[in-house]
């Protein structure tokens, strides 16, 4: 599939208030948006690096995602988001090619992107997202 | 300390032999190094994604820290590196803000990178590590 580039990678934080100060006075980096994705249950907060961003996610409910992954895991790294072209098609060949998905098809995520996750199953155990950007 | 971008992401993984394959067939990247560090007891193997690299790490000693994280955690993202320049001060600089040092003092990566790791209680559940390309 070829992506481009890293899109981001998602870092689940217990709290937006103190993990982006520290983001922007230990990194330097400069937090551009805050935004919440309520079909996820999750704040985000993003940063630059270069060409990938990092997103900060802080659950807004104990049972969404994020809040789950913080209980079982502590905070951390969380995914790893591929940008490519074509996501639909990308998509359909990774399952050709036995690759289990989470999202059968496209979504909307943060930022306007259409996003899907593969398994991390059958990823080495990453949570593996493939970003699209709008037209 | 404002990096330039994302120099790479160390993820663990059981066995390159499986891994490599993967990575260059479902998502297209190719397999440009393979290397040992005896240092940290690993081989690793690297993929460029735009400026940013993914870099396969099996271990090559159960009791190494790559060993030692998969049995508990299993397979999946052990780190992230940003690229700095002045990795030196760089270090100081965070020791200074409170943020824990695992190295206090640069030292030598995979690929003649000087390296240095932050401690992951210091900084969110991440371990993050800083790099310098040489001169």
């Amino acid at each position: 599939m070829k992506p481009t580039h890293i899109e981001h990678i998602g870092i689940a934080v217990k709290s937006l208030d103190e993990a982006i100060p520290f983001y922007e006075k230990v990194f330097g980096l400069e937090c551009y948006a805050v935004e919440e994705v309520a079909d996820q249950k999750v704040k985000t907060a993003f940063f630059k690096v270069g060409d990938t961003k990092i997103e900060l996610l802080e659950s807004t409910d104990a049972e969404g995602p994020i809040g789950k992954f913080i209980e079982k895991k502590g905070e951390g790294i969380h995914h790893m988001a591929f940008a490519v072209d074509g996501l639909d098609a990308k998509l359909k060949a990774a399952e050709e090619q036995g690759v289990r998905l989470i999202d059968k098809a496209p979504r909307k995520g943060a930022e306007g992107l259409s996003i899907a996750f593969l398994h991390p199953k059958s990823t080495f155990g990453v949570l593996t997202e493939l970003c699209e950007a709008p037209k």
